[in-house]
């Protein structure tokens, strides 16, 4: 199943609850008999020669009490992480959470992390804080550059689109793999088929709304904070050609404690047809939210083992697809 | 916006109600001063150089008694015809409807029909029947022949594959487009892309139905009579390369009187994703029925026409994408 | 059908919009022979012997120069107002909308409200401005007080609640009539429903939420002001004795401009039975957000004037089940 | 708790294994220190003084040789039962499954369950066959006469409404439950509510329909015998005032393995309010159908062991609001 990725995480959510669980998971799956090429909700069984389970946790960083010093194992189900327990036994990982880069934290808090992930012998460094700290997103891939390790970016946060960074990975030798993984299955790419299957077939679309509700963290960041999100979302359905003055995207409607990592979109689309007689559409997209993430948080991360491994530098042309905001794309930028 | 089509039509139900009173509605909308291409509702503004209003009723043929005798305008809103009225006027056609050809109507029937197209100036006729009537379609589609006019066949039965029948166009020189319309917005083609969506994500899929109800006649048809349709729903499905084992289709689950022409479809997909947690998507579709078959007709009525006009004999593939079961097409059969 | 009430409206917004045009809608289906007993959407149709019809427009004031001094006729259609034109033919009122009570208008401006309402003949005021004015509703409710006319309260200011307030229209014998009123068919009547039903078949109620979007003044107020909408939303649970710590209430989750004066619920229920075997209800519920309003607005504009008549003073108990929060009533408040 | 019910079941399916599942899984819950006052989806936690973990089976009658001869415990996860498996140890019952009375059985079959009645010391005899077999009905509870226990009939057939045979249990001093029992959370009784709310609101019904689909074998029994409980549906809603001429109910609408035991039933209701403006509601119930039933029968199955120690025959009133069709109750039928 290929030799292991050594993964280090910055932050210990729910994404890296889901993905440690998922990938006992799925061992566990395969060790009972289930074939490897049709494991349930994986797309791409091997990547190279890795497969899922092939991923060994061997460092991680986070800012909360609760969570440093704690084996990553328990550390993943310390609130206010809420992803459900997978049906797996998720032994001791002999890997302690160590204090994070905090704000204010200066540059012997990143020569820690740098000196960590040489110990551990990382190969890549997932990052995966909460939405919305460039700088800290920033020291952390300097740590990763001085380390000499792989960098994988999850959040929106500008890293592999920043042509400083990027060209420094590059002649580091390192791989840069970012920014913003889009979900495995998330309500824009399924309110997006709908507007373009409406578009294809001649029905012109009238009105349209997004709306999600969620328990986790991010739903109540989004809360306060969603009109960049907002806005990244339309821009997604407008480089897809689609008109979007009638249409409503609501990132977070409502922070709903009870649904845990659960998330729930509603997506309506009104539209006529011949006689310019109505015709609508009603989703309801219920998702465990982390899952959506870990689905392709495990692809970037294995994509980013193979190019450090295979000496290709740079941005991996073969994570496009798996981001919002990649560097080059479907926007032509390079 | 081109020479009219000379159109005749075997059948008068909501469909040729939505047909008739649509293309009065756009063209009050152009003379209006609407941009005739940003109509709504329509995919093809012109086909060749005909517009989406460039249509002439000439004939009409029907066996019910309470249509027969009247002038087409208001045989279009006789019960149990229930299409709703569109914000058009509509004047008088000039066209009386004609007695049809029954089940047991002999030679004499046919070549009433085919003397009336004559005289008309049909240039297509429109077969529009209720579903399973196969020997009328035959029946109707020679009277096309000896009369020199094109043949459109909205319905599922079996004339534009019959080789036999194909080929006497074919020489005749006149074109012939079938069978089974695909709808403006089907259910099917919603569920399809759903179904593909989630393949390409690489969520698995664990079971799915699709549930249509409706109150005009075809859902009082299809309560009892729906399993040749629930089938080839299957099979369009299947030659997506979607696994069908786990999908039920329901093509008319009740016959609801008072939804009238409207259709509702309820579309529900349950899969999995990483770690195996549930992603479940609900969706309900509502449509006008007629419309979704005349938006498609519209299309199909002006491809015969051009295909006439240009000399050009048998199956016009520019209608391959806008039928069920086309002759030629995606299964490869020539 | 009963001498017509004389009513006059601070506010001319949709819900006027809604009345207006509804009175005359009525008017017409009754003059054209339809049973005045079996109006659609009529829940009463006299109250005393007064018809659903049975109102007269006499006055109306608005501070939007874009509605002073026109017709209310023409007012009630102009922007931002957005409710749907009924198929009613609404005549010149021969009322103008005369400039409304400003924040910092003085006592002269109650003084020209109080003086027009006399001559005008007024029996009722209605006080239908946008939530939050609570100084503004009571320069009017003083007005009405000084004009000898009956005062009925839409919003959630408090006024009849105001013991001051209303002990002076009971000594001034004229009724007082509010506060807050309850929609014809709001999303919390049918949450609470639902709830109520859930309890009395002993299913646990494990989480609930609901979530309203529309496309009027309301929903871009209450986008940013909607939190003591949602305390009052949890606390009319809380009294139908009902456990409120699972449930999240959103009164605006969006505002979606092309929806109009349309409103969007949904209302999701999730509890558990017998084994603790789950159980979940999806509800969306789609309504004319004025209609909803206008159709209790009728009720009480009408007992509001038969009180008048009848020389019955202060807060008339036939109201209490139309309003939110009624001066007396479940509460046991007197 | 209350001296165990000793029960026998005449039919070993879905409704028995959620029956005997959910007994052992609320005794764990209570032995774990769960305040048996507030168990989750439990109404009625004691009945007389008896708990809901206060069942013992003593015996099971089943015709189907896959169940035969089987510890009660296996034979209620023998296909095609498909309740899933709660999270409970269920222990060896000592109870093997004895054959059942068949159609063409003839006396020595009543005799010999008779006997086996007597000889486990039953005190309830549940009948909970597929419906439809009035015949076999009949025989149980002659058997449950002779051998002096009481007799709970959860379906259709007519047993408690047979005048005769009520009153040989009176005669006999036992006590008779049935007919057909009301779902702990049913399609019906959400749609009813929802109706009714309408019809107090004043918001005008126009039209409603039901449609429920399922995964067991009630769901494919009904698609071909579904007219009486389509029936049944709709005298229900009669019976609450409600005019049932725009509804239309849809007993089983699809057979869908791959749901198993779980139910999704879909309700929709438009309806007009002031001004004839359109509402219309939505709902999507998903529950797990036997347990719908099973949380009711659990407190039959108490009344009627009240009843029987308490020396009370006939049919108990306490059992009217959890039944469709008793013998007397809201007909006035006596």
């Amino acid at each position: 199943m290929g030799r292991a990725v050594r993964l280090s995480v910055a932050g210990v959510g729910n994404n890296v609850s889901a993905l440690l669980q998922g990938v006992y998971f799925y061992a566990d799956l395969v060790q009972n008999g289930h074939d490897e090429y049709k494991l349930p909700g994986i797309k791409n069984p091997r990547i190279g020669d890795i497969a899922v389970s092939a991923v060994k946790f061997v460092g991680a960083f986070d800012v909360d009490p609760g969570k440093i010093g704690k084996d990553l194992r328990d550390a993943i189900v310390t609130p206010p992480n809420n992803y459900p327990r997978l049906a797996a036994d998720v032994p001791v990982q002999d890997v302690l959470v160590e204090p994070g880069i905090e704000n204010d934290g200066g540059e012997s808090m990143v020569t820690a992390v740098t000196k960590s992930l040489i110990e551990s012998g990382t190969e890549v460094l997932l990052y995966s804080l909460p939405t919305g700290r460039q700088h800290l997103a920033e020291l952390y891939a300097r740590a990763a550059l001085d380390a000499g390790v792989a960098f994988v970016n999850c959040t929106p946060e500008n890293i592999a689109r920043d042509p400083a960074l990027l060209s420094d990975f590059q002649e580091a030798g390192l791989p840069l793999v970012g920014d913003d993984l889009a979900s495995h299955l998330g309500t824009s790419v399924v309110h997006r088929a709908l507007l373009q299957l409406l578009g294809e077939r001649g029905i012109t679309m009238t009105s349209s709304y997004q709306l999600n509700v969620g328990g986790n963290e991010d739903f109540r960041n989004l809360l306060v904070s969603g009109s960049s999100k907002r806005t990244s979302k339309l821009n997604a359905l407008a480089q897809a050609g689609i008109e979007t003055s009638n249409i409503v995207m609501v990132p977070s409607a409502a922070f709903i404690p009870h649904l845990g990592d659960r998330k729930v979109a509603m997506v309506n689309i009104e539209g006529v047809g011949w006689g310019q007689q109505t015709v609508s559409l009603d989703v309801l997209l219920k998702v465990q939210d982390s899952s959506n993430a870990a689905g392709v948080i495990i692809d970037l991360v294995r994509i980013a083992a193979v190019s450090l491994r295979e000496g290709t530098a740079g941005f991996p042309r073969a994570a496009i697809a798996m981001l919002k905001s990649p560097p080059i794309g479907t926007n032509g930028r390079a």
